[in-house]
C-alpha cells in the first residue's frame, strides 16, 4: 500500500503543476483530431444504453417502401462493425417479424431430397463463424457523393457507410445442399426471402458450394430484426443482395433465373448499347477508405495526424495499402493491423505529419489476386464511360474508386471525388 | 420472375409431402444438440432488446463488496463474446458513474514529465485496436468446480465463464509513456482507478512496454460502464486484474509495491511453506475447454455430434486443440477456425459420431511456446500438491487443467474434473 499511498499523496502536491499541462504538450507534440464522436457521451447508470445507442439517430434514410441506415464507419476502429451500427438496406417499408419456433429454410427444386428444416434442425449442424464484410452494391458510387445531409452524418458515413463488418456464424450452403443432393443440370440456386415483398435473387452453384452459408449469429448474438432474423444467406465477399435477410426457400434451379431485384431494380441501363441493361453483379473488386480524418470531421492541426481507414476485397485478402498525403503523385506503404482476413475489412494506420499546406489525402488498395484499386479516371476508362461523361456524376454501381480527401488550409476536409 | 413464381407453386404442391421430414432424416443423418440457447428467444418488434439481452438475467452474482458475470460460453460460437454478456468481477458493490468530459489519466512518478491527459487527448493519439481475451484468475479452478447453481447457468458458464474475447481499443502504452519519459530505474508501474475502492495492482516495465494499451473500445462502442468505462488498461494474456477499470493514475516506480489485491486479496496462502502465500501470478498458461456438448446441456442423441469450445494462452498463439472422447486414452486433432490470433480466443471443432456408451470427452491445448494443457493431477504434480490432496478441490488459482466432460449412457452430461 505504500506506493499507492505515497504516490497518491505526491500526485497532489504536483497537482497545481499539472494542472494546464494538454497531453503531448509537455513534450512538444501537438495531436491531430482523431476523437471518436461515439464515445463522448455520458453513460447512462449501469444499462449503458444511452452511450451505446446514441449515434443510432444519424444515418437512417426511409422511405415508403425503402429503410436505410449508414455505419458510421468514422466512429469506430478495428474492424468490427457493433451490430446495432450494422448497414442496413430493407426492400420494404418495416422490418417483418418472424417467429422463429415456426420458420422453415426450404430447399427443393433439382434435388433428390426436398428438405424443410426448422432453426432448432440447423443449429444442432455442422457450424463455421466467419468475420466479413457486407456491402450494398450502390455503396461509395457516384451518384451518392452529392445527396448527403447532416442527418446522414458526414461523407464517410454517408457515402462509404454502406459496407460493415461482423463475425457471422451459420451453417456451410454446402452442407445443406449435401443433405438434399443436387441432380445433374442444377447450376444455380434462387433464394426467396419471408418479407412481405418476398425478396428473390440467384446465385450460381459454384458460389454456392464455396464459402456460403446460411446464418443465424452475428457477433455472438443472434441475427438482428433488421438484419433478417432468424435467418439470412452470407454469400462472402458478393454484393449484398446475395446475403438475402428472412431466408426461407433455396429452390435448386438449371439456369441464371432473374427476378425483379436482379432484372429491374438494380440492373444497370447502358445507353450506349441501345437501352440494353447490365444485369450481372457478383464479386467485389478491392476497396479502400480513410475513415479519420475525413469530409466533415474536425479540423486538422497541424503537426501530428494519425491517418486510419479500411481496406477490403471480395477476391481475397488485402496484401498492401498505399497512402498518399500529397493527391497521388507519391505514395507511402500504410501499416495493416490483425487480423488480416478474406472477403473482411482490414484495419489500416499511417502516421502523419501535416504542415499546413492545402493538399489531398487517399488510400488504395492491393489485393492478393493482384487487383489494385483504380483512380475514378481509370475506372471509368475500363468501364468504357468516355471523358467527356467522366467529370460529373454517372449513375453507376459496383464502384471501386480511390476516395480522395481535399485539406484546405484551415484544415477542414472535404470530398474530392469530383471536380468542384 | 418464371422460377421463382413456378418454384413458389411446386413447393405448395410439395408441402404435404415435405411436412414432417425432418432435417437430415431423410438423408438418414441424425444430428446432435448444438442449439444456441441465446437464439431461441422471440424477439421484439424492431428495438430487439428483449432477444439480445434475454440472457444476460442468467450467471450474475453479487454480494455487497463484489458482482459477478459469468459469460454464456455454451451459447455463442466464433470468439467474439458480445460486449454485454463480457464477463465481470467488479470489486465494490456499484459501478462507478465516471463524466468522461472531467476524467484524467495522469502518468507520474519517475518520469521526467509528469502528464495529465483528457480522454480526448488520448483519442487523438496513435491507436490499435487488437482481438485478446480477458480472464480472471480464479477461472476454472478447482474451488468453483462445486458452487454452481441454476441461476448461474451450466458449468460452461459458471466454472467457465469468467473468460470472455473482445476487439479493444486504444493507445499503446509504450506512447505514453514515451511521451512522459521513464527515468532510469523505473522498472514498474502502479496503476490505480478511479472506482471508490481504488483499485490498484502494477506491472513489470517490460510487460508496459511490449503490448499493453490503455483502452476505451470495446467491439467498436464505447468501453461499458461495468467495463471501465470511459478508460481501462489491457494487459494482454496477463489475469485479468491487470487489466485495471476506470484507469485514473499511472505511477512509474522502482520496485514491485504491493498493494491490497495483489499482497492480500489476491494472494495464496501455503500451509506447506509455514504460511507464507504466493503473490506473484502474472502470465496464463494455455488453456482449453469444450463448450458444446457440456454439462448441463442438452441430452446427446445416438450419432452426429459437433463438439465445439474455445482455446487460448497467455504466452502467445494456439497452434493445435486435440480431442479425446475416450477419456484421454487417444486423442485426435480439431480443426481451428480462423482467425488464430495471439492472446486471443481461438474457436475449434471436432466431429464426432457418438454410439451411446458412457464415456468421457476433453480437449487439450498446445501453444507456439510449446506449452501443452496439462491433466489436473499433471498440474497439482507440477505445483508440489501430494497426492493424497489431489483427490479434492484445492483452493487455488491460474488454473488450467484439462476439462473432463462425462457423457452419461442417456446422453446427459456432466462434470467430471473431480471424482464423484
Amino acid at each position: 500500500m505504500d506506493a499507492n499511498g505515497s504516490g497518491r499523496r505526491r500526485f497532489l502536491k504536483q497537482a497545481a503543476a499539472l494542472a494546464g499541462v494538454a497531453a503531448g504538450a509537455g513534450a512538444g507534440a501537438e495531436w491531430a483530431a482523431r476523437g471518436q464522436t461515439a464515445q463522448t457521451a455520458k453513460p447512462e447508470a449501469q444499462s449503458g444504453a444511452a452511450h451505446i445507442h446514441g449515434d443510432q439517430r444519424r444515418g437512417v434514410r426511409m422511405s415508403i417502401d425503402h429503410i436505410t441506415y449508414y455505419t458510421p464507419l468514422q466512429d469506430y476502429a478495428g474492424i468490427i462493425t457493433p451490430s446495432h451500427l450494422h448497414f442496413v438496406q430493407q426492400h420494404s417499408s418495416h422490418f417483418p417479424e418472424i417467429d422463429a419456433r415456426e420458420h422453415r429454410l426450404t430447399i427443393h427444386g433439382m434435388v433428390d431430397r426436398p428438405l424443410s428444416f426448422s432453426m432448432d434442425d440447423l443449429k444442432r449442424m455442422p457450424s463455421v463463424s466467419r468475420i466479413h464484410f457486407l456491402e450494398c452494391q450502390g455503396n461509395s458510387s457516384a451518384m451518392i457523393h452529392d445527396t448527403g445531409n447532416e442527418n446522414m452524418g458526414p461523407p464517410a458515413q454517408y457515402v462509404w457507410g454502406m459496407t460493415s463488418c461482423s463475425e457471422w456464424t451459420g451453417v456451410p450452403l454446402s452442407v445443406l445442399l449435401n443433405e438434399a443432393g443436387v441432380q445433374p443440370g442444377g447450376t444455380w440456386i434462387m433464394m426467396e426471402a419471408a418479407d412481405p415483398g418476398k425478396f428473390s435473387h440467384n446465385l450460381p452453384m459454384g458460389k454456392a458450394l464455396e464459402d456460403v452459408f446460411v446464418a443465424y449469429g452475428q457477433n455472438g448474438e443472434p441475427l438482428r430484426p433488421e438484419q433478417g432474423y432468424p435467418l439470412r444467406m452470407i454469400t462472402p465477399g458478393w454484393e449484398g443482395p446475395f446475403s438475402v435477410k428472412y431466408l426461407k426457400h433455396i429452390k435448386v434451379v438449371d439456369q441464371a433465373y432473374h427476378n425483379f431485384n436482379q432484372s429491374m431494380n438494380h440492373s444497370i441501363p447502358r445507353e450506349d448499347i441501345g437501352g440494353k441493361a447490365r444485369w450481372y453483379h457478383y464479386q467485389w473488386a478491392t476497396k479502400s477508405v480513410i475513415t479519420r480524418p475525413s469530409a466533415g470531421l474536425e479540423p486538422l492541426r497541424k503537426g501530428y495526424v494519425q491517418i486510419t481507414g479500411l481496406a477490403w476485397s471480395g477476391g481475397g485478402t488485402i496484401t498492401k495499402v498505399e497512402v498518399s498525403t500529397d493527391g497521388g503523385k507519391s505514395w507511402k506503404e500504410a501499416t495493416l493491423h490483425a487480423p488480416v482476413l478474406p472477403r473482411a475489412h482490414t484495419r489500416f494506420t499511417f502516421d502523419w505529419a501535416w504542415n499546413g499546406d492545402e493538399t489531398v489525402i487517399m488510400s488504395r488498395s492491393t489485393d492478393d489476386t493482384g487487383d489494385v484499386q483504380p483512380t475514378r479516371a481509370e475506372l471509368y476508362e475500363h468501364w468504357g464511360i468516355p471523358a467527356a461523361e467522366a467529370q460529373k456524376a454517372v449513375r453507376t454501381t459496383h464502384f471501386n474508386a480511390i476516395q480522395p480527401w481535399r485539406v484546405a488550409r484551415d484544415g477542414t476536409l472535404h470530398d474530392a471525388m469530383f471536380p468542384a
